[in-house]
């Protein structure tokens, strides 16, 4: 089949014409981009492509960022712990970071801004009692605790723009010069951004489409002394700060942003604690004026004709894709890169935009695209991942980034994206915006953040892997392929609103003190009784990792009547424990051919009543177990990293917890290798293989109905509705 | 070399006389005990054996148990968690406890002495709003919040002695009437106690040695429905609760000791919980107590004329061997079971005592003792790990236990206690109540029990292997036979007055949030900076497993600066970690041929600065790691698993800790199988080898002198200290 349409490439100057040609018919692009260090050939206009072009709002014009340096973009950034050994102590300001991005701010008065603090005893160390050298940049705490340790809070200015600082470094950009931010935030510099955005878009009439990247405010990225990464939180507002900013928020909010509530004992409010007061409150401060001044842009854009997108990443914070003020913007799109099934349903679920479209890996660069290098296989094992959350919720468009002329030398790559692409698009129109079989009841993943943070739960930086969290990982991955509807619900929700009718199984996941487990929500009466009685009335609970963790009136896990197990952290050693298998052919288990594999996690779980289903245990310690609580019931795995089966382990998991174990052959696969998903209005169904060996599996309409389906590694096989009778 | 004396071995009559004769010719025992279920022989006199005997004090008269059943003894039990799901909720207090073992006390008022606690929210239940009913044992809450969880703390009657009941179900006693413990205090029992021990002398002139086991109050042991194990204790004070004893505590400490205090959440004061003031007041009370009519007893005996030693378990709750009152009991001894090298310290170390006599293992029992079994692989083992120990503080006297005529028929047995008894008595002869040489600085063991828990860190029930804490017990296992000075502190003796001007480095290791670790110690300031000015000013910290863990102002091990590294919990994931090994020849690991085995602990451990000496990673984490801190120095370790390995990284790292690593080749031997001790007040020193293959080492006076030893498995050599002459 051959198709076209729903694929952007990029392309450059330079490039054999012909080759450019016929890559793109052969993968039916209907519009191009420019990269970084490409320039847009010039036949342009002849291609009839749509072109898209990036726009960076706060650092376009460099001349005003040199001439405005009182309107660069700031920071707080604060000392390493600093034991003091004698009465008085020095600490120097920017030991560990990045001198040519960061400087610090002595403009704005040190004593009113900046905050010393004692990390002995948590206290503010008086502003009188230590002072500072521009100079040296070192301050000098003149009265000190003996071996107290002390921190420095303060305010820098950007001087580098972090992408912009990361590619450099990362490419070896040499002399080119340094792109400084500026802030919306100060009224010369916002109407400047409106008056140059207007000017830009007379000049590039050749451009369709306005791919902002982003607006505002980049995510954290701070270097350290060695211009090397020292710190990157996705999430991180950090580059939100400036005593502008603070001024407006006491204003609006009635008390003083303290520096501490942004630099958090140094954790800056990573998304894994749980969320103080101050810093919610400083989150929607900036999405409110995000959120506006974006809407301004978007609206110069559309004036001008053009089509207005955003790329989720670099200086996206404060748009909040899934909060409450992200549709008031107004975008045409978002446009994403997919690392897997979960990032793609961070894409392709946000709400309130047109479309959505998902850039692919590999990028086109020399890392992946080397003399004996194979980036077919990342672009199967990339499209395998996103396949299986394409079918539940698609992203309107694919594409990719990088080099065209790299690829090019690579024909087993350039057929294998030609393949890709048919079959995205096959898959889009036989799903014609329609949505694939689920159950009735739907799934609620329950932490500190809520709807916030859909499809982003237990990430650091974006897509990457760390030991400490594939574990739960896992989870999230699974759920973007799975056919079941999920929504993202936090406790305050609960709080505030209760469970929602249609929610029939709850998932809480993550480490003790995590937002992702939920920390001291867990200590919260009403949360408990709300949710104890959501199960007891016929509600599912599945608790990964260290599930309602908070130590408190003798249990660690504050669902551990539900759960039917706890984790033993040294007050119960001397319960004897006969905790062994009991339940080995559990319904959850269906299919798995292997015991699980439960990642960092499994540690002494142990069961709390004789009426646990102990599933699996894993040196002496429960790794699944089961348990029933009035009419609901509860799964408890220790964690579980992405794979095939382990994702199977959590559908059946979901289907037992909702007591919907008779639903299960509904439009399943029964090998764990394979998924199908079965769109009822347009009468198609696919069967995919997830592995990249080959495949058999019956597919079953119901426990009546089902056909054997063959598959080849990776691929797909389609199916009419109507061709399994019963 | 054949030699007599120091020790003990059980007898019976009907043994062939000469059979018996000539093993304890062969062993050169000295005393002669009976056992559970064995009498002594006919010819004792004959035999001029000191013949011990066992005496129970608050169960041997049950016509008195049965007379005074107001006398028992009785306790503090807690229901299980138990979650409302109607309007009322029903408690049956026996659920899961045997009720041969325990009676509720219905004859104190329940409204008085019980508490109903709502573990939702930690409140007491007005007892208003409860009632029990005696017929079924059953609680009625009548209004409760649905959905919280409730438990009823209630008293029992202990109506099985809990030795009595383990041995008497283990070996099927059947009909064997059950015997209830008295409690000494009440009164008219105390004097009955008195007097029946006079009539007992007076009855048992045969006896030399009264063998106390023990006193007055067993270790917690609480039995399931199914009459199983369900908890054990082996330091719990559960058995020494009465109303009796309850009112006395109010009346002299001045406020009510709630029944929470004591049942503790279910956690029932473990000693992994840091101790409440309240649990400590009630150990004073009753180690008051139990010491002064202990002391009774003693008097009574030595009256007699005889000797009075007490056993180290069963009953010994409240004499605490390392409180201050124990040596006012006065006794002459305290025996004790030898399962490695720190119960046998634990023994050895008992100040206060004119000696001390140690059981090893194996007991003579049909489970090792069975056609086919090897007992002395287990005798040679236990031997080998206690050798180690005995050569820092010997016992006095060795013993065994059990039935003699089932090791007589194991002839290689006979031959290695013979070899033992031999090898432990030339030991004690050469040791000749000298000291081994050990280094200037001590070693001092920080946790929140200190002295009182000396030798009895991180121990469940007695020297039991638990998943949860070998990781630990290597340590103290380390520690018994390592050549320095050990002492245990607490952090309450370093808030009262420092640390000793003798200490040279400091362990602190263990799990966060127990009482090894410290928990909320390490938010005390003082401290804090307490410890840090000794590292400093040159001590040395060694941290072993979660060190100085407490989650507090941006770091969660507090003595991180000093470590240099701290624990990954899930909110720094946001900076990048560039942790690789940079030191992996360090002095610490001088000998180690493999990686070192850090058990269960190695867990998400990072540095926090780059002076970090990381000397061991894992799987990522780092989990041998060393730092400097002003003069002082510091070593981390994940965990410590007990081998002769991990033993001498301790030995090491408290060396390098210390810097004192020129003293290192004082008398040392650099194969790390091997180690040696030294008398130089005798003139001998001996090299033994504690693996069972054969070893050769370099045996070096100092750094210039040295010779080679060879040794047999598990071998040892004698030498005199000036053979080595420079």
């Amino acid at each position: 089949m051959s198709s076209k349409g729903r694929m952007t490439v990029p392309i450059e100057a330079g490039m054999d014409y012909d080759l450019m040609k016929d890559i793109l018919e052969r993968w039916g692009a209907d519009a191009v981009r420019n990269s970084d260090g490409t320039d847009l050939p010039d036949q342009l206009q002849e291609m009839k492509m749509k072109v898209y072009s990036t726009y960076f709002p706060t650092r376009n014009d460099q001349l005003w960022a040199h001439e405005h340096p009182d309107q660069r973009q700031q920071m707080y950034i604060m000392t390493p712990h600093t034991t003091a050994v004698e009465e008085s102590l020095q600490i120097e300001l920017m030991k560990g970071y990045y001198r040519e991005q960061l400087e610090v701010d002595y403009d704005h008065d040190p004593k009113r801004w900046w905050e010393v603090i004692n990390r002995t005893t948590g206290e503010i160390v008086d502003p009188e009692s230590w002072s500072v050298d521009p100079i040296t940049g070192i301050v000098t705490l003149h009265q000190v605790n003996r071996f107290h340790t002390y921190t420095v809070t303060f305010l820098v200015w950007q001087i580098w723009d972090q992408t912009q600082m990361y590619n450099h470094i990362t490419n070896q950009w040499g002399d080119k010069p340094h792109e400084i931010p500026y802030d919306a935030r100060h009224s010369p510099t916002w109407a400047h951004i409106t008056e140059y955005m207007k000017d830009w878009l007379e000049a590039n009439k050749h451009v369709d489409v306005v791919r902002f990247t982003t607006f505002f405010y980049h995510f954290t990225i701070i270097f350290n002394e060695l211009a090397k990464e020292k710190y990157v939180d996705w999430f991180g507002y950090s580059t939100t700060v400036s005593p502008l900013a603070l001024e407006q928020f006491e204003a609006e909010y009635g008390y003083r942003m303290r520096p501490e509530y942004l630099v958090d004992q140094g954790y800056h409010n990573t998304p894994f604690r749980n969320p103080s007061k101050q810093y919610r409150d400083w989150m929607q401060f900036q999405h409110k004026f995000v959120c506006k001044q974006s809407r301004e842009l978007v609206d110069i854009t559309h004036q001008a004709g053009r089509e207005a997108i955003m790329f989720l990443g670099d200086n996206w914070i404060g748009t909040e894709p899934y909060g409450d003020l992200f549709p008031s913007i107004g975008l045409d799109a978002v446009v994403g890169s997919v690392g897997n099934g979960a990032t793609l349903r961070m894409i392709s679920d946000i709400p309130g935009v047109k479309y959505t479209e998902g850039r692919f890996l590999p990028y086109f660069f020399p890392d992946v695209f080397y003399e004996g290098g194979n980036p077919t296989a990342e672009a199967i094992d990339n499209w395998v991942k996103a396949r299986r959350a394409i079918l539940r919720k698609p992203v309107d468009r694919i594409g990719y980034g990088g080099y065209l002329s790299l690829a090019a030398s690579f024909p087993d790559f350039i057929t294998c994206v030609e393949q890709i692409s048919d079959e995205f698009r096959t898959l889009y129109e036989r799903m014609n915006g329609t949505k694939a079989y689920t159950p009735k009841f739907k799934v609620a993943v329950l932490n500190s953040w809520g709807k916030l943070r859909s499809w982003q739960t237990t990430m650091v930086a974006h897509s990457l892997w760390y030991k400490k969290i594939y574990t739960y990982l896992g989870m999230l991955e699974s759920l973007s392929g799975l056919a079941v509807d999920v929504e993202f619900i936090s406790f305050d929700d609960v709080l505030e609103s209760g469970i929602p009718e249609d929610i029939g199984v709850i998932l809480n996941a993550g480490d003790a003190g995590t937002a992702w487990s939920g920390d001291d929500y867990w200590a919260n009466e009403a949360i408990i009784a709300c949710l104890k009685q959501f199960v007891y009335n016929g509600g599912g609970f599945i608790g990964i990792g260290e599930p309602s963790a908070f130590m408190h009136q003798g249990r660690f896990f504050q669902m551990s009547d539900v759960l039917g197990v706890d984790k033993e952290i040294g007050y119960t050693l001397s319960y004897t424990k006969y905790d062994q298998e009991n339940t080995s052919d559990h319904f959850i288990m269906g299919g798995q051919a292997k015991p699980i594999d439960c990642g960092e996690k499994v540690e002494f779980i142990r069961s709390v009543s004789e009426q646990t289903q102990i599933i699996q245990m894993q040196r002496g310690d429960i790794a699944v177990a089961a348990n029933s609580f009035g009419k609901g019931r509860s799964v408890y795995i220790a964690g579980i990293p992405y794979s095939p089966a382990n994702s199977r382990l959590l559908l059946r998991s979901i289907y037992w917890a909702a007591s919907a174990e008779n639903e299960m052959s509904t439009w399943y696969c029964d090998n764990v290798e394979t998924e199908c998903a079965v769109y009822l209005e347009t009468g198609w169904g696919i069967v995919i293989n997830n592995s990249q060996d080959p495949q058999r599996t019956k597919l079953y309409k119901n426990t009546e109905s089902y056909i054997e389906v063959e598959l080849k590694p990776g691929g797909h096989e389609w199916f009419r509705v109507d061709s399994l009778t019963k």
